[in-house]
């Protein structure tokens, strides 16, 4: 496999694509640099070390309907060493932003967990420890994500990955270049961190189609759906990890591909894709990196059981927990479109549920071969 | 990436390599088919329809000392049509016997949740159906494997997948040839089904390491650990999945490669080793294709704190469950070995446990720099 002329050009348009994703005006070393600066000069003006942090509670949290994101808001707050309440986390937030120039300089990644057994120990002469707990540490982490404007990914800390994708797109990964079209049964797991600066991407699919559970993509791989309908497939296996929405975000910025999701017709589905779409409340901070506004939903819908003829004995009749669920989302801003709010009213209405494999008691392939194609065709979306 | 002669003749050793991982007399479909005549030539005869099983309770598992292998031994059930108690497991059986060679006729592979909704329907004219829920689908599978000494993978059935590799090992997918040390921060996904029909390996790899923990996983692959010592990393995430225990098995018997497990240094990590290395009581039917009696372990220890200076305060006091569970422990007969029972008298004595990650206090590289070196270098394992 050597490198050819054919893939040094991909490479440089990959390089020019993949600029476009990154809009950072420091790099995050500098803005490490440019916090601790502050602090510095405050304390060489013998004012009380203070660092400004965005309120990142309920009540600074709001949908953007413009955008139609989940946003977090302007408020801050402020940390100072001489308040007696903030100075172990004042401590704390200093040696987590020091730990994560320190690997950046290194030039390695590490886990949140390896950061907290990194930075804790023993405060000499007490019985202090920096860190009790990563319950401690992971909160810190992202506080400095929400006050630098940035994601851990870029301060070389890895989140859990668990996605998979195949189609039509060429990644070149550190120097590596990957195939997505030549993965076999398995695809290319996707990474934790997938910023532009490691991960550069190439394609010419004509949309992207983001599968909730790993076995029915397993079913789209197998069928080489992606191939016949040239797109991209992708799964986070469950709620998406964040290098999964992320490449979902990219491959819609960069490529300007529709994205369309498929979960299971339940309230947890519903709610994948609403985080898809636009972003959690946990991580607002990061929703114009992570969310994907203009996703679609291509079902499942309890709707659909009349649609397709679906056997009534694979519905599942909702219970307690799942009937509470819909009434609380027919009150969230991003299901009132009317089209969701007819979906959520008709599932209360018939009163069950189904599961993605329910098609399979039609025929294994139905899925691949009629219902996504049929769906396709008629732009039979919900927003 | 066009194949060369290179990669025509890598694939033709592939194939005769992996040759050798399969040991069957029948193909998975003759046996359904022949299941499927006894039952026929029974009835025919006027016979009670009967299906011998193996019986796969704890009475009939034992410890092969020789093989060093967690087995099945060779008591049999009959399941027979005219017994009330096993009509409707006679039914059961023969269903998923069917779907089974009807999958494989088709070529298509399915997950065991797609299986029971491709078999639930109501019994004509009845309100029975032919399945209620999936538990009731699940062993019934199990049984068929175990009836017909066979994996589920072969009868086109795919378990859940989670596990990484890296390293000198060319893989050939079904037609796709993937380069596992060309594959950047991701790793190779270790498919579900790595069935040597379907996957062929080839690799000059010098041994295996197999990761408990991703994140580490991720520390060695950042490190091009696999490069330094000509080795092959691998991570199941936890308990690794089928198709890990199963890629792990083949690179020991088709290469010969020695296998080390790396884990935590507690009672889980041990078990996950002792099912790597002698099988599980669960899947005992499989033990010859999943475990790798040869495996060694590599580390953690809690005897590796005062060898390698860690840090007391990142050690972990032990609960009352890893007491009883070490306790436990120390009778099994797979834990007999005297190193073995050194290191749980050791962890007890000293009452605490402690993580990988622990080792990142020391440095972040110290794991894939000093540490695993190290063990190696000394030949420090237990057995």
């Amino acid at each position: 496999m050597e490198r050819t002329a054919g893939a040094r050009k991909r490479m440089m348009k990959m390089e020019r694509k993949s600029s476009m994703a990154s809009s950072y005006s420091l790099t995050p070393k500098e803005d490490i640099i440019k916090l601790a600066k502050n602090v510095l000069e405050q304390i060489e003006k013998l004012e009380n070390p203070d660092i400004k942090l965005p309120i990142r509670t309920l009540s600074n949290i709001y949908f953007d309907e413009k955008q139609n994101l989940i946003r977090l808001g302007g408020k801050m707050s402020h940390r100072t060493y001489l308040n007696v309440a903030h100075t172990r986390k004042f401590m704390q937030t200093l040696m987590v932003a020091a730990e994560c120039k320190k690997i950046i300089d290194q030039g390695v990644t590490i886990s949140i967990r390896d950061l907290y057994y990194a930075l804790k120990r023993t405060i000499p002469e007490t019985k202090e420890n920096t860190f009790e707990e990563q319950e401690e540490s992971d909160p810190i982490l992202e506080d400095l994500e929400a006050a630098l404007n940035t994601l851990r990914e870029r301060l070389h800390l890895k989140a859990d990955r668990k996605g998979y994708l195949a189609g039509p797109l060429m990644i070149n990964d550190s120097g590596d270049e990957i195939d997505a079209s030549r993965m076999g049964s398995s695809g290319w797991a996707i990474p934790s961190n997938v910023e532009p600066e490691i991960i550069k991407l190439d394609s010419h699919a004509d949309f992207v189609l983001v599968v909730e559970k790993d076995a029915v993509w397993q079913r789209l791989n197998e069928d080489k759906f992606w191939r016949k309908h040239n797109c991209i497939i992708i799964t986070g296996k469950g709620q998406p990890d964040r290098g999964t929405r992320r490449i979902v975000n990219r491959l819609h910025t960069e490529f300007k591909l529709p994205v369309y999701v498929l979960t299971d017709a339940d309230a947890w589905g519903y709610y994948i894709y609403s985080v898809i779409k636009q972003g959690s409340i946990n991580l607002s901070f990061l929703s114009d990196r992570l969310g994907t506004p203009q996703a679609k939903f291509i079902g499942l819908t309890t709707q659909d059981v009349k649609k397709y003829n679906i056997a009534s004995n694979v519905t599942i009749k909702l219970n307690q927990g799942d009937i509470k669920r819909t009434h609380e989302m027919l009150n969230y801003v991003w299901f009132k479109p009317r089209e969701w709010q007819q979906e959520l009213k008709h599932m209360l209405e018939v009163g069950y549920k189904l599961e993605l494999e329910a098609l399979s008691s039609k025929s294994i392939r139905f899925i691949s071969e009629t219902y996504l194609p049929d769906k396709i065709a008629k732009k039979d979306f919900l927003p």
